[in-house]
């Protein structure tokens, strides 16, 4: 099995850098690691490794790709092999394709997401306890993926069947024989690395970066609102049930959507129990907070294929698309 | 001029003082002080006086009466002659009849509320310090009371004219001729201890009450999640333009309205300029947080009349009731 | 007598601007209102004056002076009339003089400090909800003056007597007849206004800064560590039994001891009682924490003369200096 | 190799079951899940098992064992073959014997710690959204074993090169040919599981529990002193350079100490180069806060004999006890 350690990066393709640098970096305050002409390396405060954010320019908002961090470059090749062998697309990215980044495989998943495997990354300084520099949510690092597919059930099979992902917490229908409508993934001991809601896929949902505490949370909607980014808070705060996450959901200039979050928990133990939500608890979605706007449920980034042809068409999901609490 | 120090505590009327007493006492940890056949006397944890909440057992749901802590006895009788000169109903509570408190004059006031002036209090054990008590929202004190009223600009020629109180903020409307839309006004130097806003009334909109920090409302949310009371979370949290308060609206058992808030600051230099906004800037109620919900709006506490006789007719209100955005 | 509002500024001798704007504003964060050749004016991001801290340069640091705001300016003439009848020195001072401050009275306090009275400064911009120029402490305003006196009992009998300061909290010696150790002064209704302490006077011990939270302190903390002055923290974080301050003291390039706090209480009610700690209470100084170190009671800022003749000479203490428990 | 998930619980002896569940349930908040004639059985709120404390009656204060979880039945065997190759005591601890816990290995490590394996626990009820039963200091969970070991260059070899434990940070002596002072060692990918600081020893220093933010420590500061546990806080709060760690360290009614902290990073990449501190770097032990207390350094529970003959005899460390900086 493909040794993955955590959910690493994501490239975002958006369509005006200086937009986005203002968002991310002077607002937000992400580290800008590197800027070149078509791109901008980000990364949190306690990331010490070239980036976990890239923006990369285009003329239609799309995801570019999700990374994960492998153990060794054995499992790259590893990968390769267990990609072909499935008849799934792969493409390898040369060292320093993507600036600071070693060789790496890019993937079109059986669920259509473009997803790249890499081993190595530049290291890069120590900013933790720079709290000089701290700004905005002081952000600290990329935390997980959550992802809209049409069928759930088989997202499940394929990253806890096929890619060794435990899970912590999961959403089922109601029927006589509950199918999973959400699940919660993780590789690296906390919630998860990998979220699967069922939607209009493939799609992004959200890309999730951790902050320290709660008053982080708060802060950056003061400084998001006294920079005129009111109307970029989309959802939040507010505090999930399944999760547990303080949360704090935004959409950046292009529409990508960022969770901000803490609150999390260790699930280290390998005989730890998923928790099982039922879709229509109105706690699992909001146990306090104001409902989900509908945007939240209905909008999400459309992501390319790693071959460069264009955007993946979309799949409607296979179950009802949303809670009935919600609609 | 009847020296006011401050506003100082409400009676509401509830249906069920169980009911009551688990949502105040258990859940939002408020102290309870005094326990009655047919009241509960509760205070916040910084206060050192019997009570700034009376919730009164009573077939109907209802404001009471708001009280103005006055500097000396004297003010009494000048309240008292300053309110039946303008020809409006007085009763004189007795010294005991509200526990703890000395002699007492209720008016019925321009507008319609029932007001009370008082002076003297039963003392209370100091309970600032002592943190193994603090529970839930962790209340501090009553801080401020919120009115609907038909007549804005009449209600602030009162306060401000007659009464003393000066003006932190206030909402004016975008006409030619601007007119006060809402009014925060003070006597003690913090943002308000009366806030009028334009409405069907005279109406209680909500009891402010301070508590120390953002976190103590984010630990109410929680608690009060746990606890079932989920649905009593009307709005927020989020932070207002207006007053700047980081805040959280919840409806009690009964309906009532209370806030809990943080963020406030010093109105004592008296050359301070009233800070104007308009009624249809987006940022002035919700600096930023989701929009609040029609109830909030709509829905507030009918008021007794002081004779006993009743509830108070309500008046439409002269202005357009709702801001454009909200709408 | 004189209608004091509150303790509205202080001016600090400094020996060099540019390590002082670096403490002050670029770690610290104190808004800088204006820069002039010799001074630099700054203010806390909730007020909405032209300063509440002045540092100008001289050549020995020394406190200049500490400034009350009056509510009109017939209470100049009647402080001149009333500091000039008891035979102090007084000396007036001209609109601008102070830059942004309207003409101003200065005097030598029977305990020797200087002292001003002023009525009028120019307005500033309000910054309150500019959260994106946020840094560091995040200081909100000016709270209090904590001075060293050799007779605290007489320093109380001329604040409570002659200038209708009410007493919140006071350290009392365990004799016989107890005597005032301490006393926690206050015009605006939260905590004090003025500090006296037992000690070797007439000292500046500290200027008191607000800030909104216990998270906005130990952010302090983080920065300064990050920024290289680690060794400016002199005491805390910790939580004061008196008056129940979160508490952090820093010792300035000059050594001026500057405390940032929050936790205050509402003094409004004219019938509160001071609270009475013994001076030997080991919670008094410190409900929690490490104990003070021996600079903390020894060291202080020396005052000027208002004739510009040099500093005053101090006199020893009639009381102990220093509570058993911590010698 | 051991597969070790993680640092999961200790047991401690103590004099007085009910002072100690004065302190750590009533006072400390954590969760009682079992209570029997000579033990409680204590949790976090966000651990799902049995218990992470025990705390056992005896006649002399000291550690009983401290518990890794490891991944399987068959590391348990493993366990028992590894260590009885090298000579070293062990003991099997039958189910049961350990309320809730199945069957465990007892071993004396090389540095003469009575360390336990163990595979199954009971699961217990999930808290962590019970906010409503939050107390105190709201611990969360059991994180890490800090240990005194005279030889720490030894020690570190032993977890890193046989039984699998990364290093996160370490301390460095500044000779020419440095040697290893400290080390913080993980096999959960945060700082650490285990850490060895040159001391006298076997001695256990602390156990470390976390808890979810800076606020919840500050409150247990609170809690703790208006409980009478004001001479329980030993040291803090305060920040460490190595670690990042924002910390406060207690002593409980037998002098063992605990810490609570938050503050910590991910250490999930393979390739995260350890960070080096210098042993007289000020800001490692102290990236602000109060110098620790000598008895930080000096004092330290004793460790008994897995076979019940007693504590261990001490050895003094082969380095200097305690840096220059706080001598």
């Amino acid at each position: 099995m493909i040794n993955i350690i955590r959910a690493a990066h994501a490239e975002l393709k958006v369509r005006d850098l200086g937009a986005s640098r203002h968002f991310y970096v002077d607002v937000l305050g992400f580290h800008l690691e590197q800027e070149t002409a078509d791109a901008l390396y980000l990364r949190g405060l306690e990331e010490r490794i070239h980036h976990s954010l890239v923006l990369r320019r285009a003329a239609v908002p799309a995801l570019g790709h999700l990374s994960f961090r492998v153990a060794t470059p054995e499992d790259l090749e590893h990968a390769f092999r267990f990609y072909s062998a499935r008849g799934l697309p792969t493409r390898w990215v040369a060292a320093g394709e993507e600036a600071g980044q070693g060789r790496a495989l890019r993937v079109q998943d059986p669920m259509g997401f473009p997803m790249e495997y890499y081993c190595e990354m530049d290291a890069a300084e120590r900013l933790l306890q720079r709290f000089d520099l701290y700004r905005g949510a002081q952000v600290m690092r990329m935390d997980h993926f959550n992802l809209f597919v049409p069928n759930c059930q088989a997202g499940y099979d394929w990253y806890a069947g096929e890619l060794g992902f435990r899970c912590s917490e999961y959403t089922a229908t109601e029927e006589a024989e509950p199918r999973v409508w959400a699940a919660w993934l993780f590789r690296k001991p906390n919630v998860h690395d990998v979220a699967l809601m069922n939607g209009k896929g493939p799609r992004l949902h959200h890309l999730g970066f951790w902050v320290t505490d709660a008053l982080s949370v708060l802060r950056a909607c003061d400084v998001l609102a006294a920079s005129g980014y009111h109307a970029s808070i989309e959802r939040g705060p507010g505090r999930h049930g399944i999760s547990n996450a303080f949360f704090l959901y935004l959409r950046d200039p292009d529409g990508h959507r960022i969770e901000l979050f803490t609150g999390d928990y260790l699930t280290a133990d390998p005989d730890l129990k998923p928790i099982c939500w039922s879709i229509n608890d109105p706690r699992r979605q909001t146990f306090w907070g104001h409902a989900a706007p509908a945007a939240w449920f209905e909008e999400a980034s459309l992501v390319e294929r790693i071959d460069g042809s264009g955007l993946m068409e979309l799949q409607p999901p296979l179950l009802l698309e949303r809670p009935e609490h919600v609609t």
